[in-house]
C-alpha cells in the first residue's frame, strides 16, 4: 500500500514526484511508456521553461526525471486503465491486469493533440510541424507559416503567430470560423493574414526540415501549394480520461473537472497538468500543479491517517 | 508606451518576462532593488525546481534573470507607490518620481515574511534570526532554538529543526496550534521540543550574534529569559500590495484578490505570484502564474486594441 500513485510521467507526474517525496511519502509512478516524460521529450526545443533557456525537449524531460529519480521516486511501467475507489483505499488498475494500491492518486496522464493524419506529420513533427504556438512560434520569426483549424485556439495561434512571423496563412475546413467574434476581428486586423477557406491539409513536404504543404480547396476541388516553414495545427486536444470517465466528472470535452487545487469530484483522487480543466496547457502550468495536488493530497492523508 | 509592465523581478515577474517577449510584447520589468530576483536568491538551496535539483538560490535567481534578458526583457529600477487605471493606459508611478505607461499592468510583487516587531530582530537579522528553517536550520546543529509562531509553516519548522537541534522551544501566543492535526501529532513525537504556550517573544537579545530571548507568559503575567543561539520566525507573509489597496480588492490578509487566471479586480492589471491570493506559494506556483498572466494579458490586449 503506497501513499500515493503518480498516473503520468511528464512534467506534472514528475514535479508530484519530487514534491511526494520530499513530503516523506512512499510513492509509485505509473507511466505507459518505458522512459516516458510525456509530451516534452517529443518537442525539439522548449524556451519558455525559466531558467533553462533553449533547452531541447528531450534533455528537458530526462532533467526532470532524473530530478524526481534522485529523490527516490519508484517508477512501474503499465497501462493504466482504471481506478477503483475504496474511500481509505484507491486501486489502481493496468491493462497488464496488475493492480496496484495507494491512499491516494494523482492523475497526470495528460493529454494529446489531435492530429490531422496527413503524411509528412509525424515526420517533420519537431522539425516545422508544432501542436502549440505558444511553446514554438518564437521559432518562426520573420518567416512563412500555416496555422490549421478553425476554433478560438487556431484563430489565437494565428493572431500569436502575426505578430511576428511574416506571413500566416489559417487554413480552415469550413467557410467561416467558430472562434470567438472578438478574436475573429482582431485576426482580421493583421494584413499578413490570409485565411484559406473550404480547404484542407492534404500532405506536409520537406527535406530535412518542413519546406512546405498541400492543401485541397474543396469547393473548387483543385490542388494547391503553399511555400511554409512552420505548420501549426490545432484541430483539438484529447485528454488521456477514458480511463476515469465513469468514475470522475469530466467537462464537455472529457477534460477532468478539477481546480487549482487539483481537487477532483471524489476525495483522495487529484488530477494535475493538461488532464484537467483549466486556461493554460503548459509545461510550467502542469509542473505548478504537480506540486499543490502534492499538497492538496497531504491535507487529504492527514485527514484519513488520523 | 510599453504593451506590459511587470512590476518585480521574482520568479513571476521573470517568468511573465520570459512569456511576454515570446509573445512579442515591448515590456518592462521594474524592480526595487538592482539585480533582483524575489525570495529566492536568499535561499540558500532549493531542491524542489523541477529539473534543477539542490540549485543555489542565488544561482537559480540569476538563471531566471538571464533568461529573461536573454529574450530582450527590459529592466527598471525603481520603487512602485501606484498603479493609476485609465482604462486603456495604465500609469505605473515610482518612489523616485518616475512614471511609465502601459496598456497592461502585471503586478508580480511578492510578499514578505512577517516581523515580530521586537527590539532585536532587525539587528541580529542573519545573526541567529530567521524567517527560513529549510534555509538555515543547518547552521544550528546541536544548538538551542526558539520557533515563533503557530501555524502549518511555525510546526514545520519546528520538526525540522528538532531532528538536529539539540533543544526546540515552539513559542505561541495562544493555548492551542492552528497547524494541521497530523503535524502537531508529529511535533509532540520529538522528546527535544518544548510548547511554550500563550507567550510572546518580548525581545532578542545578544552581543555579535544572538544570545537568548526574553519572553512574556501572558497568563501569568511574567518574563522569562530563554538561552537560545536561533530565532526562527513564522508568524506569516506580507504581501507587497500597500501601493494597490484603494485601487484593487484584496483579501483579509492584504492579498491581491485573483484565481488561476491572474485578473483582479480591474481589467487589464493581473497579479502573478505569491503576492495574488492562493493556496500554495513554492517558485513553480509562481513561475506558473507569470505564464497565466501573460495568456490572460494577450487576451485583454487583444480586445481593447481592435
Amino acid at each position: 500500500m503506497y501513499d500515493l500513485i503518480i498516473v503520468g510521467a511528464g512534467p506534472a507526474g514528475l514535479s508530484a514526484a519530487v514534491y511526494g517525496r520530499r513530503a516523506g511519502f512512499e510513492l509509485l509512478v505509473m507511466e505507459q511508456f518505458p522512459m516516458g516524460g510525456g509530451q516534452v521529450v517529443n518537442t525539439s526545443e522548449v524556451d519558455n521553461y525559466l531558467g533553462l533557456p533553449g533547452v531541447g525537449g528531450f534533455e528537458l524531460g530526462q532533467k526532470f526525471r532524473s530530478h524526481a529519480q534522485e529523490l527516490g521516486a519508484s517508477f512501474q511501467r503499465g497501462r493504466v486503465v482504471a481506478v477503483r475507489d475504496e474511500g481509505d483505499r484507491k486501486i489502481v488498475e493496468t491493462a497488464e491486469g496488475a493492480q496496484y494500491e495507494a491512499r491516494a492518486v494523482i492523475l497526470a496522464g495528460g493529454a494529446e493533440h489531435a492530429k490531422l493524419g496527413v503524411p509528412g506529420e509525424d515526420t517533420y513533427r519537431g522539425q516545422g510541424v508544432s501542436y502549440c504556438a505558444t511553446c514554438d512560434g518564437a521559432f518562426f520569426k520573420k518567416r512563412d507559416v500555416a496555422v490549421v483549424g478553425g476554433g478560438d485556439v487556431a484563430v489565437e495561434d494565428a493572431v500569436y503567430l502575426a505578430r511576428f512571423c511574416r506571413k500566416v496563412f489559417l487554413i480552415h475546413r469550413r467557410d467561416s470560423l467558430r472562434a470567438a467574434k472578438s478574436l475573429q476581428e482582431k485576426l482580421f486586423s493583421f494584413d499578413n493574414v490570409e485565411v484559406i477557406w473550404d480547404s484542407v491539409v492534404e500532405e506536409i513536404r520537406g527535406t530535412d526540415v518542413v519546406e512546405g504543404i498541400s492543401i485541397r480547396r474543396l469547393k473548387e476541388e483543385r490542388e494547391e501549394e503553399l511555400s511554409v516553414e512552420g505548420v501549426f495545427i490545432a484541430v483539438g486536444m484529447r485528454p488521456n480520461t477514458e480511463a476515469y470517465r465513469e468514475l470522475l466528472a469530466c467537462d464537455g470535452n472529457g477534460y477532468l473537472v478539477a481546480g487549482e487545487d487539483c481537487k477532483t469530484s471524489i476525495p483522495g483522487i487529484f488530477a494535475a497538468g493538461d488532464i484537467r480543466t483549466k486556461e493554460l496547457r503548459q509545461i510550467v502550468t502542469a509542473v505548478s500543479d504537480g506540486a499543490c495536488a502534492v499538497a492538496a493530497a497531504e491535507r487529504y492523508l492527514a485527514q484519513i491517517l488520523q
